[in-house]
């Protein structure tokens, strides 16, 4: 294990960290609100840390994949614990594990909040509350990466460790060009958002609030009734839209812009994912209708609490707990799926899906003829045995993390249907769940206990389970040879 | 596809079903009740079918697995829809979907129930069904190749789709003496505990009802309160141990009975098996502890119910749902995970768990030592890649039948607890769930349609998934070349 480079990279991501902060401090600035102690002694902080930990370049810069997988969970919690300072200073909310689950919620993008009256809260602080989503969404150490150039091959595997989906690869022949395209699509579709939402009479600063959750999939609001605040049907459906649009594949993106559109309309995992979301919200509307007073508004309720859900993003715009049980068990199950590998959405990503219904598929067809050669293809290509075999893996590690979590979290003695859906929501960064932890509820009333398992739940989802588990492997914590 | 050796077969089980149920009338008659249309009428009719189809012995005698899957869930539902006449003639049971639900219930070992008064039902009928969970838990097909003495290898193909688990041998060479000594084994253990049970009070029709329930993995009773109706220590525990020998692999009797103790002891999977009940009845106790007058009443409770569920067995000695949310996920859980391969057990069974979760643990370990080899071990063989992905695809099976039951069922509308905990008790053949349809409580109120996806269920579960979706299968279909 290459302790130097995991320490540097550390050190980076704390200046980082510090930079990033700079910006909700500007806002405090701008609205007058106390900025020292929220913003500016967090900065120092960072800085600190940041600066002695990068002092020494290391010399060795070569590292393999679990260094990668070692650096991202790493950072990721350093990144929230320091993130979870704002909040701590301010004073509104004096529990440090409370502000420490607020922040890793909103780093994994999961959206799911203990603050019981959000509309309180300075502006700065839900800002940077906010910005954490539009930050966690594409990956810090994605963005690392397009300012810190490292030497050789080895970056590839931060990415890899950081980006979702089975399969991750790079788009253009150097990893910093890709980072820096994939950022690149990221700040242009957030403006393009964020013009669409002023456009429709949002404030410029609620603007900035929804996009960033919009953009990240995350999911934070500053208001209690999320998007329903507006009650405007064109807010709705812009960011209906958008939620669906950052749940697809940003290669798909980077195929649009290089004129590959026959391409990038073939990507048979967008089809699905698409054609789940189009399904689903057919079903809902019909099973809500008589709830609202025309199809239309149903049709616009559902469209928007499917698009919310599957993209794991939870904003809300009508309080789902009160739907029939058939629509909350299709939301539950978007829950699971999730958006596409590639996106900033979570869950277990639409490509898994399709691999392990395909590989189903291929043990059903090998059993009735055992001497036909078969293979599970995906976008047109055969995926690797091992690509199977992991994902398959996968789905075991996501199934045992959902019961011990459910095991853990059930010690309270809350329903069934409250502990299942907050473990379901916080593991998938989905933000809502039902019954006591529904859109119009919060998780301020669990325990300290069950808010750091559901934390560890949020960060094993955002990272996707395997480099948080390799922090518990006894062999990475042997001496470097 | 070879329909003559189909239909072969399919007209020998109805020979053998009306065989069995001589034994009913026979009790029938004993106790001076109506069995004339009861029983005669449907014995005649199995005859009548049965003498058609096996009037003429198929000459190419040899099958594939594809015919062994056909077969078997073919013979299955037959089976399953004359079985229900007894129940259907007797006039206690208007609705022929209520006795077809009822009956593979029984053949499927389940035990879930449309009955709402049990007890009002003649004797004759609920030793029927009661013995349909004799019947089925070892397999129809295995006691038919203890008598049938079909040519070549074929056979195998119907023992390998019947009999649960992930890998299926013979014990002996003889694949017929294999089946015979696997009847051998369960009528032994069987008439071990009918001795036992009317050793401690139980009435001869009594312990042969349990009996019938407990080694079959099943659960009717001939009383509302199941076990807890004789409020009896020595009979719980009796029932309890009973219980849980016949959730083990029954190549470990085999293995005893052939001197070789110390290589059944060695069983991994049993040890698994083992060593999850016993830290699951320690964990209820202790969280059950204060809902009962002493400690020792507690441990009774949480070990006869841990030991009903994890078998799949489903009596009951306690309202469970009354228990803290923490036991009844554990309840839960180990609904899921099941009994051994090779027992009379429901569920993902345990060797598939265990093989889960190591090759889980072996592609974690592929990622950060790309260049170590790695293989999962079981019972200290090396378990084939084949296998392995052959028990991730079951796994997404698994999963995505839950999802679509659930989908199907929670069109009713009961709260998502019922919905969730009817399919998951019913796929793996359990037969109490939570809330509405908790061990107190019984399946009735569902819908026809809800009767049908959970009858569906319970049988894709006791099959194992594959034999079932091969109905399904469009090239089973086409003409035998």
């Amino acid at each position: 294990m290459n302790y130097a480079i995991v320490f540097y990279m550390l050190g980076f991501i704390c200046n980082v960290e510090a930079l990033l902060m700079l910006l909700p401090l500007t806002v405090g600035i701008f609205y007058h609100e106390p900025v020292v102690e929220t913003f500016v002694i967090p900065i120092v902080l960072l800085l600190a840390v940041g600066t002695v930990l990068t002092r020494k370049r290391p010399q060795k810069q070569r590292f393999y994949a679990r260094e990668g997988f070692f650096i991202v969970s790493l950072c990721w919690i350093v990144l929230s614990a320091f993130g979870a300072l704002p909040l701590l200073m301010s004073g509104q909310c004096p529990s440090f594990i409370d502000c420490f689950f607020e922040t890793v919620s909103g780093f994994t993008t999961t959206g799911a909040s203990i603050l019981p009256n959000v509309e309180i809260f300075n502006k700065s602080v839900l800002f940077w509350r906010s910005f954490t989503h539009w930050i966690g969404g594409m990956g810090v150490l994605v963005f690392v990466l397009t300012v810190l150039p490292l030497a050789g091959q080895s970056s590839i595997h931060l990415m890899r460790a950081e980006s979702p989906g089975p399969i991750v690869g790079k788009l253009l022949p150097k990893l910093r060009s890709t980072a820096m395209l994939l950022y690149g699509i990221y700040m242009g579709l957030t403006a393009l958002l964020v013009l669409l939402l002023c456009f429709g009479g949002m404030s410029l600063y609620d603007s900035f609030i929804f996009a960033f959750g919009t953009a990240g999939t995350g999911g934070f609001a500053n208001y209690a009734a999320s998007v329903g605040h507006f009650n405007s049907p064109y807010i709705t459906w812009v960011i209906t839209v958008f939620m669906a649009l950052f749940g697809i594949n940003f290669n798909v993106y980077y195929l649009l812009l290089f004129g590959k559109a026959a391409q990038a309309f073939k990507s048979e995992e967008v089809r699905w994912y698409l054609g789940i979301i189009v399904a689903a919200t057919a079903l809902v509307t019909f099973n809500i209708r008589h709830l609202y007073d025309s199809l239309g508004l149903a049709l616009r309720h559902a469209a928007f609490q499917v698009s919310a859900i599957i993209t794991t993003t939870g904003f809300s715009t009508a309080d789902f707990v009160q739907w029939p049980t058939f629509s909350r068990s299709i939301l539950l199950l978007l829950m699971t799926i999730g958006a596409c590998a590639g996106s900033t959405g979570g869950g277990i990503k639409t490509s898994r899906v399709v691999i392990g219904v395909k590989a189903a598929g291929q043990s059903l067809r090998r059993l009735l003829h055992p001497r036909t050669a078969t293979c599970v293809r995906l976008e047109g290509n055969r995926v690797e045995e091992e690509t199977i075999s992991t994902v398959g893996s996968y789905l075991t590690l996501y199934l045992m993390i959902v019961i011990v979590s459910v095991l853990v979290v059930s010690l309270e003695g809350y329903d069934f249907e409250t502990t299942f859906t907050a473990v379901l929501t916080c593991f998938n960064n989905v933000g809502p769940g039902m019954s006591l932890v529904g859109p119009t509820q919060n998780f301020s009333f669990f325990s300290g206990l069950s808010k750091l398992v559901l934390s560890l739940d949020m960060l094993l989802g955002r990272l996707e389970i395997f480099p948080m588990l390799v922090l518990l492997s006894p062999s990475i914590w042997k001496k470097s040879r």
